[in-house]
Formats: C-alpha cells, sequence, structure tokens
C-alpha cells in the first residue's frame, strides 16, 4: 500500500497513539512522513524518539508546538521562552534524525488574551518580541519557526494571531530561514484575502509547512475539536493548494485532524483513511 | 429613570418579547431607541408595528434584517430579493413611524454556502449581485442597506461577508447612502485590521450602525448563542468605539445579544441591566 508521496501525518490526528505506535501505523500505511507533538516525543525521552524516528525511515515535517508567549514580563514569561528554546533543540535533534527531505520546523501559537485583560494589541506585540528573542536560538539551531495563524473564534483563550497577513506582518522583520509561518486550511480557509496573502506568503518564502483539514458545521460543543476529515466540509482545497502550489511551496503536506470520534478510532484506520481522503481532495490540486 | 442619550436596544436582546412589550420596557427604562426585526413587527403587521412604534415616542434605528442572498440563479434567488424588497419598504414605513432622530438602516446578513457547494468565492459575488439588484429599490425608498460582517465562524453556514474590509469593498461601488455597513463590536474585534477598517468607513461614509455586545469563551454549544453584556468579556470597548467616534459617526450604538440566559430574563430586567452595562462599559467612551 502506498499514499501520496507528500503526505505527512501529524501526530494530532491519531493523539492518543504513543510514539511508537503512531510511526508504525504511518508507516505500515505506506505514508511517508510525519510531524509530531511535543508531549509524546517526552513521554519516551528525546534521545530515545530521534532513534525510533531514524529507525522508521519517515520524513519529520514539524514539530508541535512552541508558542503560548503573549504573557508580559515575568517569571512565567521566561518561562516560557525557555519552554520554546527546549522545543528548538527538539525540533533541531528530530529533523536530523528524520529520513531525507526532513525539515526543521516548529510550529507556534502564538496564546491567547492572559486573563483578566481585553488588550489584544498589547498581547500581539508581545508576540512579535517574543519571535525576536527567539529568533537567534532559532537560526543558530537551523529551525524554521513557523507562526500559525489560528482561526479567528480562538483569538481571545489561544491565539492572538488570527490571519496570514498578520502573521506574515509580525514574520516581515526576520530571515524566511528563521521566522515562517504555517499555512492551514481550516484556520484562514474564509478569509477574504487568502488567496493573496498565500501569494505574498510565497514571495517572501514563508511557507513553512502547509497543514490540511476540513471544515463543517454545525461546529462541536468544543470548537477545538471541529477538524475533519479533507473532503468532509466546506474547504475548497482546490484553489488553496493550487495557490499554495503557485506559490512555490514543495514540501510536505500534513493532515491534522483535532475531532473526538476520530480520536477515539482506531489509529491504523484513521491513517488509511487520511491517505484516502488526501488521495481524492488534495492529491489532484498538487501537480 | 434615564440612560445613555445614544443607547438603542436591539430588539433581538429581548427576543421573547412581543412588540407591544419590547416597546413598553425600553421606553420605561428611559431608553430613547430600539432597532426592530422583522418577525415580531409582521406578527402585528406593519401598519400597526409602525403607529405603536410613533406611539412609543422611539427612535428607529434599524431594522433587522435582510439578506440571505446567496443562492444561485432560480426562483429561490427571486424570492429571497423579493423579500428584501418587502423588508426595504418596512424599514421606510418604520422610519417614518420612529420619533425625530431615526433612521432608515435595513441591516443585511449575506447568507452562507448553499447547501453542498464550496464556492466560497462565487457566493461572495453573488452577494455583490444582489447588492446591484436591491440598491435602487433602497435608493427609492430612502433606506441605507447595511451589510453587516459576521465573525467568521458563521463563514460556511450564516454570512459569507466576514471582515469588514471585505464589506467597506462590497460597498464600494454604491453611493454611500444606498449601500453602508454595520460595524458590530462581536463580529469584528479579533481582526487585526479592525481599527484601521473602522476610519476607512468612516472616510468613506459608510457607517450605517454601531452595534455592540462582548465576547467571552468558551462558547456555548451553539456558537451563535455567544454574545454577552457589554463589559461581560475581553472587548476593549474602548478603542473601538473611540475609533467609531473618531470616524464621524454620530448616531445611536445599539446592544444586540443573542444568549439563552438573557433570553431566558424578564425583558424589563434585561433592558435595565443592558443600560447599566452600556453606561459602564460603551458611555465614557463616546465623548
Amino acid at each position: 500500500m502506498s499514499a501520496d508521496p507528500r503526505l505527512s501525518i501529524n501526530q494530532a490526528t491519531i493523539k492518543y497513539a504513543d510514539l511508537a505506535t503512531a510511526l508504525r501505523v504511518t508507516a505500515e500505511a505506506g505514508i511517508p512522513a510525519i510531524g509530531l507533538w511535543r508531549e509524546p516525543v517526552n513521554d519516551v525521552g528525546l534521545d530515545v524518539a530521534a532513534r525510533m524516528l531514524a529507525d522508521s525511515g519517515l520524513r519529520f515535517t514539524t514539530h508541535c508546538r512552541g508558542g503560548f508567549f503573549t504573557l508580559p514580563d515575568g517569571p512565567e514569561r521566561l518561562a516560557a521562552l525557555d519552554d520554546n528554546r527546549r522545543a528548538i533543540e527538539e525540533t533541531a535533534t528530530l529533523a536530523a534524525a528524520g529520513g531525507d527531505g526532513s525539515t526543521a520546523v516548529l510550529v507556534l501559537v502564538a496564546g491567547g488574551l492572559p486573563a483578566g485583560s481585553r488588550d489584544l494589541v498589547g498581547a500581539r506585540e508581545r508576540v512579535r518580541d517574543a519571535l525576536g528573542a527567539l529568533a537567534p536560538d532559532a537560526e543558530a539551531a537551523g529551525v524554521t519557526l513557523a507562526i500559525e495563524p489560528l482561526h479567528p473564534m480562538f483569538a481571545s483563550d489561544r491565539a492572538v494571531v488570527s490571519t496570514l497577513g498578520q502573521a506574515l506582518d509580525l514574520a516581515a522583520d526576520f530571515d524566511p530561514h528563521v521566522v515562517g509561518v504555517a499555512v492551514d486550511t481550516f484556520h484562514i480557509w474564509w478569509d477574504p484575502q487568502v488567496l493573496e496573502q498565500i501569494a505574498r506568503a510565497g514571495r517572501e518564502g514563508r511557507i513553512a509547512t502547509y497543514q490540511v483539514c476540513d471544515w463543517k458545521t454545525p461546529l462541536p460543543a468544543d470548537v477545538l475539536l471541529s477538524r475533519h476529515y479533507p473532503g468532509d466540509g466546506v474547504i475548497d482545497f482546490g484553489s488553496l493548494t493550487r495557490a499554495v502550489v503557485e506559490a512555490g511551496y514543495v514540501g510536505d503536506v500534513e493532515v491534522e485532524i483535532f475531532h473526538a470520534d476520530v480520536w477515539a478510532d482506531d489509529p491504523a484506520r484513521v491513517v488509511r483513511r487520511t491517505a484516502e481522503a488526501f488521495a481524492a481532495a488534495v492529491s489532484p490540486h498538487l501537480s
């Protein structure tokens, strides 16, 4: 069995699989690449995780995730920045262990408003400051920080970076090899500026990762878990994927699904179904 | 008892009150203005509603709502346009019956993707076409159509107009007295471009109504009902209200809350609490 040669499984899609299981079912489904999450990596320890990844033969596409650095100055902010530095080191180690074509990309979710704050503008400025603090570490480690704009329904509690244009504005102060953006269909499909901002991201050399999953209503009670298999919702993967291709992105494409039913399913079945959904909804637009 | 002289109660805030009750509790709370909804108006009939409004002494601020015209050509689209023409006539009649300072503003919610469609770009073009079809009727009736951008979490199922900038782009083809925009804090507070787009809306003479309510997480299971009293959430009414004032808006300010608990409460208590919340969170920024 083989899957699209550019498909990568983001580990969150099989959230409850441990690292060994995630690597095994992905490889067994003929999927050539995987994006990892920090928690399951650290459950086995970084060095062991790197050896397991190398043994799997899979390419490593992204490490998820850093960020959550919107707090004002103080010990909690310093701790968050230090944690991001550890995530940068993890990313470099895993990328070195992954197969040929692995990328050293750390996805950053900015974080929401601090408790009790209404200062969205200030929180966004602190994201810029945090990027400035972390960029030298990322550059030294050969890691690209990928700012991920999240859907505006998460603007208060999860990510004050809400559009691709805003993410590119934040990235503009930095070398594109050090700070790029994550283009995730779920978060940006609704944006009237999405196609022009994808083109801009390509021109500016900022597309660090392309992630896909689908949007469907009604939203579940926990809107965080409203991500679907590509093709099961209303997102036009044709126009978005062609825009990413025309913008010059030649890397792997991650499928990242947060959904209670998907998480409750057998991981081997989930990755097979992901490969099928990807082949139908995304692959035709990649060439 | 008196409330802010620019406060208007949007009737949806007391959704289960009939028209007579809505007018009575609003006037009794010392609130000088009201925005009406089509259903309770048509429950008593337009002429009766207009007389009741005139007798109440309240200013009439907006009629809610027209729109829902994203369907492709066919009888359903024609029916939607005809329904909007009736809404335009209702708006003109109610504005003529309202007190001095009443405005003839019809709020438009664009509608979502047609069932089975993934063509967001096409749906947005059909909104433009519908405005073109309705503008002559609005102009003849002396009614301003106010395009309301809705939060992007409603982009697929309720309104394909998702940002203030997009609404202004749609309005740009028309005279500002015929097509303007609704500036609603709940829908646009998250937008990194919100302040510059409010300023633009003022420069272009397009702010037809300013509506306020608050955003708070976690969102309820039905995200449509996640609107809160001003001050109960995270929206910075200071910066947004000052931007609207600096943009030259001198009209009334509606409070429009969709929330199960608010709707279950006594309408007289809801309008009093609305006046108090408005006085604390919004009034200080209006002068």
